[in-house]
């Protein structure tokens, strides 16, 4: 595999991160970033993320072993930064229909609690003990003695930015890096601090702006499923990207049939942005639980709260192969998603992405 | 200038349009696209475009001797493919709203009627009778008739697609080339066959789907700014680009200084998109009419009963430089906006992907 085509403007970041190619696996908390894939994905010379925001400590430090096991290869791992659940109150409305999906499924409500099962300290400890060479956070940023002894340690920090405005905020608080979510990313938006609601801007651009705000280096996600993408992500400034949906088609990731079916199936117009699964928006492809539950959309409580409700009907979904109910996380790019193993994948990325730079500069 | 650099999946369709530059300038019905912006955009090398929708046969006449006296190299002429008026009932609210409105600016809503002043067929008699070399439309797909006759005088037809699913319509239609709107543009969506909604695509993840399904160029269209925005597009596989924003602060556009302000001091979020001004989805940057108008957003009367209604408004406002009620359509990349002529912006936007091209391809 030829690695050194990449231009010059990648060579700073892959190096801090010890990794060949610009490209980073997204970290998919609940399921697809298995440590499996994280580790498949840094031996092929990118750097694989554990999604590990839903973890107790005790797992997450299960995964990294697992993880290291598997590779001697630089790694990610990616936590929430928290926010408390500030009120228990849910809507009649929206429990009856909570009730009814989970008396379908067979499950019951769960009772929920302000008391976290664990704190963001704790799952930051794992990381910090364990020499994770590479820590990426969503939904905010953390403390400053938190980010004070993630430098000391060497450890790179990555946070993520939905505009400008966070993009900013992220550098200031001493990020080596920045993700720029687009408006086509799937999954969970990363929002945290925009004084504009949820910003959907698209990675074209989203990238440029950020990369002339920013003097540190960008990643692009959000639509990146091939070597077109991917260099045109460069293209835009980018120092690299991160790509979720591409990787749920790896073997690897272990997604579930039903989803896998759904990725197969859909266009360019299937999915859509959605607070029904978890309180915040995410996005995934349309299915019978996002349609019946989104015309209570107002009256959803906010995340954890309803991501923890909604869990045992998600998980049961699972279990039983139902997509109807499963949370179906996809991107806009999703209908160029590519069955394959993640060496094969990211070898393929390369090859493309080579080719794409070839052809652009075939005149030069 | 140097032109021979583009690669060669730009050959095809410049050639066809006669154009020495990947670059179309978007058809901005309502002002913008003035006589000397298209006839300086084609006089650069590039391709401008009328944007001619709201006009009379005569103007439309008009405008294309003026654009022919000011230059001898291919333009364009856009229209929209007609929507009647279905119905003439609005909504009290809406009525009190926009009365209150027209109080302020001084002005009286007009009397709508579902006659329209002029016919499409008028229309495009004047664009074929005028042998205008490149015709484009929005909103939908010409009749048969209209297309053969297009084809039959040997002009160019480009329509505009905001999915794949209308990008194989176009295609199937006998289209040269198709315009992929992707979520970022400024303006008007051009959505007309969706049967999902407005889709609301970024390009990154749009012009490589479309790209893939038919095999006709693709033009991307979308918060395209400068040379970086522009090498994005044809590493996705796109031929040309299509830009609007960066066009409105060219001189030769005369938007107004309230328009052209609220551009020189956005951010990647201050555009909206708002079913406000017109019944129809667009992109501008928020003001006082999108803010107030939006919460009787559900009972907004359908294009183009709403646009008859707001015309007198947003004219009377353009007048006085009143920002409040001016349609301030502008892209997700608005606060990238140049201020220069034309030629400047054209020749920088060659010599820009030039750059990105030569550094990208530098370890190749």
């Amino acid at each position: 595999m030829q690695t050194e085509f990449w231009p010059e403007q990648v060579k700073g970041l892959i190096e801090q991160l010890g990794i060949e190619h610009p490209i980073i696996q997204a970290p998919m908390a609940g399921g697809p970033s298995t440590p499996e894939l994280v580790a498949a994905v840094s031996n092929a010379g990118a750097l694989g993320s554990l999604g590990a925001g839903y973890l107790t400590p005790l797992q997450i430090e299960a995964e990294i072993c697992k993880v290291k096991e598997l590779t001697d290869k630089p790694f990610s791992v990616n936590l929430f930064v928290p926010e408390g659940i500030s009120s228990l109150v849910i809507s009649e409305k929206v429990l009856k229909q909570l009730e009814k999906f989970s008396r379908e499924l067979g499950v019951v409500l769960p009772e929920v609690t302000f008391e976290a099962e664990f704190t963001f300290e704790d799952q930051l400890a794992v990381i910090v003990d364990n020499d994770v060479p590479v820590f990426s956070f969503t939904f905010g940023i953390p403390e400053d003695r938190y980010m004070e002894e993630l430098h000391k340690r060497g450890i790179s920090v990555i946070g993520t930015a939905t505009c400008v405005e966070e993009g900013v905020l992220l550098k200031e608080a001493g990020c080596t890096a920045i993700v720029a979510q687009g408006s086509e990313a799937g999954g969970h938006r990363g929002t945290f601090a925009s004084t504009d609601g949820i910003p959907m801007i698209g990675g074209l651009a989203l990238v440029p702006q950020l990369v002339d705000r920013v003097n540190i280096p960008v990643i692009a996600s959000g639509g990146i499923m091939d070597g077109r993408g991917l260099a045109a992500s460069l293209a835009l400034g980018a120092s690299a990207v991160q790509m979720g949906t591409a990787f749920l088609s790896c073997i690897e990731a272990e997604v579930p049939e039903p989803w896998l079916d759904s990725l197969k199936n859909s266009s360019d117009t299937s999915t859509v942005l959605t607070k029904t699964f978890s309180g915040k928006y995410t996005r995934g492809i349309k299915n019978r639980f996002i349609e019946e539950m989104s015309v209570l959309e107002d009256e959803i409580p906010a995340y954890p709260l309803q991501n923890s409700l909604t869990r045992p009907i998600r998980n049961a979904a699972k279990g039983k192969g139902d997509r109807d109910f499963m949370s179906l996380w996809a991107g806009q790019g999703a209908a160029m998603s590519r069955k394959s193993t993640a060496q094969e994948l990211i070898d393929t990325l390369v090859t493309e992405t080579n080719d794409v730079l070839k052809s652009m500069s075939s005149n030069l």
